[in-house]
């Protein structure tokens, strides 16, 4: 059971497709013949790693419910080079007409940000971290853009607000302080969540780790500081997590990685990973 | 009345909160007092076309149905220099944290999608030439996008499917040629529809003038080529609209647009915009 | 791909049987066998186009997941003669029973307006006009029963406000004029829109057509206004389309298809056909 | 509390501007200015019975939560002469275009259920019958519809399968004859339900009198056949009601009262009302 | 055609895994292997009615389209005794993970209120008396526990306000008085309605009766107090239906039966049954 | 911002009242005059904790949005008396009357377990043992049931399957036991969840403390047992959760917390409470 097939993927599709057809494809229903058959492939114009597939077939899947299987080539996950054809889908030509723009509008973006996290998880190889991505997503599209990000290799961080306690810099404000915040949270959070707490300094670090916080993420420090703040953070507590994050990129994320921490969150993983170029050229068959 | 505003637009504000709510806040509600306001400020972390208030707006006014007006400083289309505060939006506390993500998710996007299409209108400026935006937008956010182009300063080419024909090499190799094509679109669509007919070299670009195409699109031509095929055009239908299209860049358009084309399309405004870099700092009040 | 058998017609099909079933059809629950099947006749009671039989299918299909294909002795379009049946719907007999209303409801009303349609087609016959509908549809039936309208043998004028620029006379007032509404439109709408107004007298039409409108509605004109004002648009732009509108009926609508317009739009195809008589009979099998 | 103005008529009126309006008026915002503001009058353009004020208020209310209250000069149920103006309802310019067409349809149909509900009861005045409509209704709308019947002086018989036990032929076959179907009716159904049969002639009527039936339906009865069933029904049993049914017309219906039947109920008043004509007149203010 | 397996069920279960599942089982997507498959056992941990096979087959069915059917032991309404496995689901193993808390819910709550009925109804056997539900049923789940009622043997009161009349306390106080409630419903309500009275002692009896009610429900009364009261009422009209009404107990409820009611409707066979004890242990196949 | 009064319950809200009003309260449309209000009184009818009073004002609201808001004289939480009103709406009475069985149906269920998880929370007092719900809750009620379990003084347990790991017997069998199914956890799920096992013995929960499990549930262990595993955990590691699990009841739940246990679950809390008798008198005013 993969959740991608769900009926909640099926009907956000749906969706999908409406506002791109409103009341129908009408070049296609003027030019078309209604029993033309054609394949349509998927061509990679660039390099790039594949995802998206589940997602490209339920839109001619929800168009036709008969459509047949799309014919996989290469998989989500695999890196395939320029000018490889890397799936198939089959189907009426209308279908196939109808369904293009959406299926490659959802297919380019879910491997571009596929792509970019699989740079990413490169970039840190050999270190302890691991890469994670944000609720810096698509509206809408979080839990499509979150699979994409697995597929290239990185991790999920909270999947939403009710998904994990996370103290920001505004809730220890209003909280009164960084101990009084972590241990109102330890009080009223079900007892299978931990706590993560975000700091700006050494103080804030300590306070934190002291109250008890199972996770501390190291808000826009520079890697030095981060490296000296890990050290100081397991000598306090050897089994604290430490995240690190903001603004990162693929020049300066290893530095991070080197300072020790156990987690990198990249916002831009999902917010401005370009769409990679695709095409779907359909033959009458 | 404007179309943001619209019940359409607020339901689907509804969906992006949940998508990042599920259950709540947990971290918010532990942590801060029900009774705690703030002032939440939108400020620029780089320099930006504003796009996008009323969506940020709605975010808040969905989960408080009484939440205040948000105060601009600047307007959608404003262009605002890093370090500027350009909104403000008041309420409780925990509603200010609990729609932050979601209004700058919204906020970051579109404003990166206005901030782009003005670099490419200023790109053309003097020239005869549209920027216009394609329907390469992320899935369930077409309108919000097409608005974010328009913002920019580009038009909207066609808003989906059924709001336009627009022959491409699939209908033209399906229907049995340019010619065919044409013919069959002016008899079954309605009379207020123009034909435009996408062509890729100078013989479909005759064949689609003579059949009666009110409007040819340029596929992939260099800026030669495609000031040779506009003198032809012109030769043959002085009324004719040209478009050209295919992998833009900023760097290229002023020489399609020299080239003398009425209109060009460019879909990474949309596809591959990168979201700007903005933030919401909230004060208790 | 037909777009009565998309899921959007099958949804609002199953708000039409919630509307009638309620919580059930208590008497066939009461007075019927579980496991008897019948066979369901469709018989025109008079002369008639037939109309609708995949939206009748689609009723007891959605009772039904199970149900067997309808079996059609006559088409949509062909045209019977009372006492025929024209087709046939097997199944349970209680889903026979609960889709029944629903189903005539659906095939009485659009074969009636596909029947009166024929009726206007084939007054104009031998003329160069085109019977349209108009956007007088019944609320929640706009897509049903333009189709009707083709199916009757007419065309379909806008399906919705989005579909076309049609500037009637409020427009006029509000824009300043009819030479300043043009030129709004034509600067605000879409490269692939043509402009239609509506004009009541020869000054209007005038002004419309030299401010480069597409189309124009003569509203509410007799036979031989309609005659000369179509003389005097043709003079100034051969490619002008005329449109005639306004309370037509059989008997008078031939005098302005012989007036030399282009299209001839009538209201009541769709608000004020009635519905013709059919039965539709079960026998146990 | 009217029913008019619940949840659920808000969300199809919704419905029903979504069909309409599409992705926008374009014509509209293109012309009219947004500040504008106006006065639609709806004009009877000839005699009718006024039905469906709050749904069209309504309407525009959906548009523009703040639209004002729609201002009547007549109510639901009167009776107004050619050329007069009923209700006025002011607001944007730009919502009362948006709003008018959806408005329009609606009422134009409402009144002319009412309008022809009104000639019926009209004709069987001074009788003791009753003229109450039927399941024939325009799929999504048969609340409204049934509506329009009572405020044109008529009542309703089912509002739905679930709301009455109707035994028709199809059922006595199937539960193997009167007798058995209305046993099973009375076992079956809850207490709260009369028990309605549907015959078509003596011996049918005797059987089920006395096996119980609250109420029998005289079915494409002569009004002399009707008037001797009547009398007979009356022998076996003072307290049935009896309802006659079968293409009653106006020339016909008071014969058939006269015959004594306590209901006659009329298909047509709701599958065959033509609209009445109405227009909706937008001046400035 | 069963209602349990309409769209309407379907989609209401669709509800009840989205609550339960969120994002996703994430336990078992992280220990289960997506192919294991296994076959789960609803095994009865004492003495139960079954009741709500369907709706848990259901559960699995919309998690997994292609779910084998549900393999019964025993059916909904047979009695089974502790230790039994009454019904066994088989499928991949994380679906039967998934869907199992929801199955468990819905069929110990509705096997619960069938048990519960069950004993009402022996409890009454041998006398005339029939036992009813009332409309104190969970929000939400009003037509699948009155379903249960009637599988433990029960019958259904109204399923709504909608249903039937039943005029109480508060309409006599708001109406004035008996007699005319009950002449306002005469009038108003369809033809098809029986009109019910709750009273609460002789005088309202009376009045009730004689001005038309065709039940009288007894409210709160006395074994012996209701016993005088039916006499009473007989005297009046022998055909009167007579209801006992008020916080039945089954030590109790036979002395009612006893008194010669018709009916007798007990509240908490659906606001207050307990949940029966069923466990589903999963075994790899 | 309570969760209580957001968009999804009030949307739920509207779906209650549909099911209970279906076509409307026929009964108070004959017999309520229109413009009658009154003032409905909330009467506890026995001992108990008030819970639900905002779900029971927004069904009111939902009916009526200018209805007035409901006047508590007890806050949820409040211990009160039989015979005391803990709360006034007042609004037509037609509004009231059609809401009342709805809002009692919730407010007497959520008031229900309000209670008994008081009665669980006193009889541990004093212990270190902290009561919690468990996902056993009614379908489609679950957030409702959960808030009236923390307003009972309990806490919450999962929300749902995505908001804890909680391997389970049949998780540990299919992973290949527990050692493998929590490395399979700490892998694959996020950073932020603790992981819980459920234990049937001395061995398993030793292999799952040395694996790393943050939390044990000791499963169907009599009080004894459970206080020698509990000693047993706490050598192991001290910082371990330890949950007793397993049909607890009023008597013996005591027992169980003085084992030393940090968590007692308790499923009939909310698959079992019944519902306290509430009623509604409502007054004219």
């Amino acid at each position: 059971m993969s959740w991608l097939d769900t009926g909640a993927i099926m009907a956000q599709i749906g969706e999908f497709l409406a506002e791109d057809l409103g009341r129908g494809d009408i070049t296609t229903q003027a030019t078309v013949p209604d029993e033309a058959r054609g394949a349509g492939r998927f061509l990679a114009k660039e390099d790039l790693v594949v995802c998206g597939l589940e997602a490209a077939e339920a839109v001619f899947l929800h168009l036709d419910g008969d459509s047949p299987e799309l014919e996989p080539v290469f998989n989500d996950g695999d890196e395939v080079a320029a000018a490889t054809v890397f799936a198939t889908q089959k189907g009426y030509a209308d279908v196939l007409l109808a369904g293009e723009r959406t299926a490659l509008n959802l297919i380019q973006r879910l491997s571009g940000i596929a792509t970019l996290t699989r740079q990413f998880v490169r970039a840190v190889e050999g270190t302890n971290a691991v890469i994670v991505d944000t609720r810096k997503t698509t509206p809408g599209l979080r839990m499509l853009e979150k699979y994409a990000v697995t597929v290239g290799g990185g991790k999920n961080h909270r999947l939403g607000l009710d998904d994990g306690v996370l103290i920001k810099d505004n809730h220890i404000a209003l909280a009164g302080g960084v101990k009084a915040a972590v241990a109102m949270a330890k009080q009223k959070v079900g007892h299978l969540h931990k706590i993560e707490v975000e700091i700006g300094n050494w103080a804030q670090l300590r306070e934190a780790i002291t109250a008890g916080a199972d996770i501390v993420m190291l808000d826009n420090q520079t890697p030095d500081e981060a490296a000296k703040l890990v050290e100081m953070a397991r000598n306090l507590n050897p089994n604290v997590l430490i995240e690190a994050s903001g603004n990162m990129n693929l020049d300066t994320v290893r530095s991070y990685a080197e300072a020790g921490v156990d987690l990198i969150s990249v916002g831009k993983l999902t917010h401005s990973a370009r769409a990679v170029d695709i095409s779907f050229k359909i033959q009458t068959i």
